[in-house]
């Protein structure tokens, strides 16, 4: 879609008329979907198209954003997605793939409608995703199934906590490759401190509700982790594998 | 002092008036200093006498509990003394040790009151006190202080946090000669679970009011030391170097 | 296993190649069981084995941890067993023992696969397991049955809370013969501060999320217990049953 | 004054102008000292007058408040006044009562202005006020400061914490003479349940933001308090000693 | 049952053994049921017997105490009774009174194992139960049967809250006869503020866990409520019906 | 209903005996429907009728308000009615609405029991409904029904959030023709801020419990509104869509 | 200044270039002080003027932003102003006016630069400002003085919080007159649902730091207002005098 | 230095002995400067020095630590310097520069310890630096110093707060050719949020703890920043500019 520049540019050079300048100016790139405003300009602003929390959406809802945003020519990614809803985007969506631990649904990737799973991405970054423990790999799915949407080479390194520290080690020349890295983590929080304390990529730390107690529904470990004394960790909100998966694909697809 | 057993064996055996024997059930071993109950029992029941709260008591107060205790044939600690105090403290008792960094005042030991340095305990249990970083340093004296008081051989350990791990594992065979262990740390906390990860003894951690914004005044550190995945730490107050002191040095003694 | 001093002897004598050493050093003792990295080094490093956090984890992946754990020559232990996932692990392990109120599943001990009741540790301490309230006994069966598996003699005084006081006083000699001692109390947590104050032994303060209001599901009893004036009182995690048991056990067993 | 009754008996008999009646009713008892709107209908409605909180009150609005009191005849009482301030106040009113360690400044009695120690409640109840510790004495002052004042007879036993539970049992039968009992401590507020439990008569429980870290200001205490086990606890704000003792002088006062 | 100054005198005298005397002291008054230790000491001390809080117990724990209860010659009283538990006493106890928006079952009073339902309490107080809205209707008739089971005489005045403060002031005569006034309110918690304001009796404030987002489950009416600027307002815990009618019916019946 | 100016005067001029001036003034327009204390006056006083807060309420509850205000001639609203009970309340009220999404109830309008849905305000204003995103549609509705039946005209302006700004930009002169804005948002609660930086008209802000981990149910979205760098933003509970349409409305209405 | 419509249409006609065009488009009203880059499009937009938050700035800043301001010909108005910064500002700005309460320093009225007392709005809105006691005073003059620089007519009732709630009643008729009501108090917070219960205006309630302990620095206030059961009481955030009757002004003066 | 398997290589070809193999293995790259154990190997697994947290650190402890860095051959930042301590290193240290808003002191760059400004990384990535305030400098002043040492060309664009929300948009060209861009603000901190839905570059969001009342210390704007909407914000702990600063560089510097 042409920027307001363009617009501008056609609008001195007579080509459009000033009513469709300011219509385009005021509201460009939006679908109205009724309840739902899509953002399709999303692209061209942020490099990746929008993608739906499934949550509380009904799959008729679901199913309009993806139909018109296959049509604008991006693939198209939920989260959030159960069983249920997965059964019926699959009979909608047959070229769809549904990750059932990470509860993810995507058709394509996320610069191509085309249901083939390999992005055309020039410069795929890799995503290293490493877990505290096995309960925390339904939001390491997540982040992964987010960063191969967007074109990004990813794996998972579970179960590799503090308490066996020797777990770790055991795999940081394979970790020490990876341009970003997850570190996914309930209870203390501690692992991205001591990942951090090991690399030289950017690490999203992602805090989960595991635990019981004082682990207060995964704030412990969020605290934990903004009180990090390793300097290259930041971190996304509980349980947001999504945001942390995007965040470590743009920055590892950036690289090059 | 005799156990309410050996009064009433005294009582049923015409030893000691009725009168008597009531007061003392009643009022066993109470020194009463006026606006301080000092529990002179506390030794025969814990093992060790009551030790001193300096902040906001005054000297006057202080000097009156310690002459007492030293009266019943132990040794005298106070902590949180600030320097004023422990002008006044020292000149009172010059036999008296002040530790400026754990701001604690001590007059021989737990089970002498007599001011020689060694203790008498039989067995002296080892103590390891481990700092994450160097603003750690006043709760960690604070332990050392309390635990050498009451008999236990310490050493302080400092500034090996983890985001530099191999600082902690370049000393793990110094560590694993402890039989009670103490693991300071303020930010996140993570050092507790590290070191239970790699050692065989007992971890007493004490989150330190160390760090800001989200540290909450050590409540993060303090919560992720609770949700520590390491079985074997268990927690005090925040910046409570006196009682993890005492615990670990109790453990200790208990050893042989 | 070879220590790394051992491995870097045999480096140095030529017995093993290079590659071995490394692959050695790097990759101790980890049972790569899929999402599981077992931690096998964990008896080697901290006297007892790796224990099963049963929440969330199907009964395959219990099964698979279980058995390479009996092959390398030590009990199991799970926490946190619900009635259905126990109904199948008894059919699998059928000299496993299931604790119904305190819903832990153990095999064997801690120091032997054998599935006889009693352990070869040769000094066992013991472990007194106090709780306020009727209410607060799974979380001290729990903590019974971990001490159990490992080598303690454990035993449980239940319901003597600080309302009714004299029901403490009247077990206190029983309690005076423990070794480490764990009080159970949820709503104000009061009584391990009261239990410490009468003996000379650990406390290991376990929160329960017993009560209502604000009792803020246990918050309000680990505050008190955090802030307890006997000297001699640790806290764990609220209804951290297992690493109460746990603690006590390692101090109990240490005492000879 | 008059009550709303009598003024309509008034009015109907045409003793007093619609006017008149109608002021009455809507501006009963309100001195207008300008910034303050001072309750003098108090006593009336609530049994005892106002009482003024000191903190942030410039002493001329205090004067001005005393002596409308007193004019009025009943005494006058001011809490959190500092040393500053009674120097001031009693240079204005030499009669008055400074109480230096609670902060409490008091003329008369609740029911009389006179400025004699001795109030004329026909049947003053009698005020048990306890503190854990010493450094709980500023609270128990203003406690019982406040119940004297209001006609009540008031003793204070301080430092008579769990830690050393025989020193409570010691002085058992001296609290059982009272009408109404205040208990004050900080940390993790224990005592409150303990005496609860050995007492016929009515607690009210004042946590103090004596301790650190954990004890979050007195949260802790307060929290604990709340969830007293002993069923004839209440609980007032953190540090209202205030409050505390106007209550149990109320309840005490009561009784005949 | 004697008091350890009688048995002391028995003792002297001979009359009993030392053993007997040993056990006297040690173990007064509790009747071992099991994991119930129950208290039956609590009358002599606390003017009531031990009230059973019936959330999570089984109805033959409850039917246990309660028969041991009644046998000492007092009445039983449980809280938190579900219509399911209710049905099973009932059959067990034809005497036993279930009220179901309370939830409390109910044998005699506290004085008084027959089932008639007038105590003998010789001077029993009145309490007025006062409530903010319909929805507060459960806690305030907890209270209620809970201070009638102790003998005080109650009534409850339902949907007075402060949006509609007219509804109060048209009770006011009537609540100004009560001995003590409980006070049960949710969202803000601004009632016991204006009941107190008006009245010469002591206030028991009981929050409640009604109203949603920030009232936080009732949080926000307990920190009003603590923060009360009228002097003669307690608070006990959220939903605590039960031991604000205990506190109002033990004031109460002190009056006389 | 006569005011109490009005009364006093009939009472002065013999028109009106003294105890009915007594009973009117002491109780004036509060219907007495047993648990339920209706207050009549709020119209007179507050310009709108009381709402009922349906959750938790009997239909039988619900029935007996609603009859009584129609009867005293205004409408009748209630919220947070779910499908069971607006069955039940159809099929009493067939000219009553119930609107699903928002679960609210409604007959006539707050100034005319008769239930044509036009209402008789004279000069109603334009209330502008703004959500953040789809899952923001309940509350939003909530508000508008309550608007709605005040008198006012509502539009819903849905998920122009701040991640696509350029939504919000497009509604703007159309935002503008508002009287009041209410804006609905979970999560980090930005929209508020954004609107309001835009508009001269006053912003009532909703959080709502929308979201995930640290929105904390709501807390985030309310504290960032708190917090707003707009000058025009005011803030009601969490979810409190009646609260923001009803002040909305009410100053909407006045405008005029 | 132009709008964004006036200014395509002056590019169409040719009368301004496209490099103009994008630079109005993109930097309008925009005054670039340094650090600050000052809203001179506000007025415009929201009706009024930035107003300048004191606390931490400079005088110099302050001045600059102020002369900007005069010289765009609106007034001038700064909040959170110590006495030091008074005293700098009344030497550069002679015709400004210090509040020394309220901490506020304005000169002229929003819409004015010339410092004369009286606004030209044409139809001033009258607010009134209530406080629940003396201590509130300083919020309440911040809102006072921000809604009469905004044009509006103001008075402050202070010291009529809920403990003596006849003072509240006694001033309703005046309160009545008011378009909008600001309602400033501490502790329980409870005066703004008493006051919303009796008008039909909208409140603005804003919560104060005053009290201690469990008032939580104003928390306890805020939560109680957000969950007031009075329909038409939106709030802001803690101490915020100057957003309240901001809010409270441009209502007021909307009415006509 | 060399890595292990370098080492294990010279020791299996007879180049180091055994001893001097462990030693190398277990104490590697860490200087003990006492009670500060210097991490010298952090360059070469993190990418860049270790930076030193000035709060609470003694001068001569600064000195030792840089000395010991700049040997090593790196430059040297410390954080948190205030200005009697800048005072005392720009005497120590000639070729330092202390930037008094930021209070930070570096010398020479990350990679290299001559005190010239320029870095010598070969791709130095472009960070920026936005503000909602002025009173948010220090930290983003803070954040570009750290960048800047790293290597990074950063610039600051200062108070473009949402609430004027066309002076973001005036920047967005700007913003928009930045690598990484970190986004500091108070109060609601919103901001994240509007320029995460501009731009294409990941975004690191800084709370401050600008604000009052419920800004909680810069906890509201903390929670706002982690529930952002926006998909490509990541957040660091309050106040963290140097943790913003070093990620921003640290990812913008590996575009290339």
């Amino acid at each position: 879609m042409p920027s307001i520049k363009q617009l501008a540019e056609q609008l001195a050079a007579g080509q459009i008329s000033l009513d469709r300048f300011l219509q385009e100016v005021a509201r460009p790139r939006t679908a109205d979907l009724g309840d739902v405003q899509l953002d399709l300009d999303r692209p061209r602003r942020c490099g990746y198209p929008e993608v739906v929390y499934g949550e509380g959406k009904s799959v008729a809802t679901i199913e309009r954003i993806f139909r018109r945003q296959l049509e604008s020519g991006v693939g198209a990614l939920a989260t959030r997605i159960n069983a249920e809803q997965a059964n019926q985007l699959s009979a909608l969506f047959p070229a769809g793939h549904y990750e059932p631990i990470g509860r993810t649904f995507r058709i394509g990737s996320a610069d191509a409608a085309e249901p083939n799973e390999t992005s055309v991405v020039t410069h795929p970054g890799r995503v290293a995703i490493i877990t505290a423990g096995t309960t925390d790999l339904p939001v390491a799915h997540e982040a992964s199934e987010t960063a191969q949407w967007m074109g990004a080479a990813t794996w998972i390194i579970a179960d590799v906590g503090v308490a066996g520290p020797h777990r770790l080690l055991a795999r940081l020349d394979e970790i020490r490759t990876a341009d970003a890295i997850v570190v996914v983590a309930g209870m203390e929080g501690a692992l991205p401190s001591m990942v951090g304390g090991h690399v030289a990529a950017p690490v999203i730390a992602v805090p989960t509700s595991v635990g019981y107690g004082a682990s207060l529904g995964g704030l412990a470990a969020l605290l934990g982790m903004l009180n990090s004394c390793a300097s290259n960790v930041a971190v996304v909100n509980i349980d947001a594998g999504f945001k942390a998966g995007y965040l470590a694909a743009m920055i590892a697809n950036r690289k090059q």
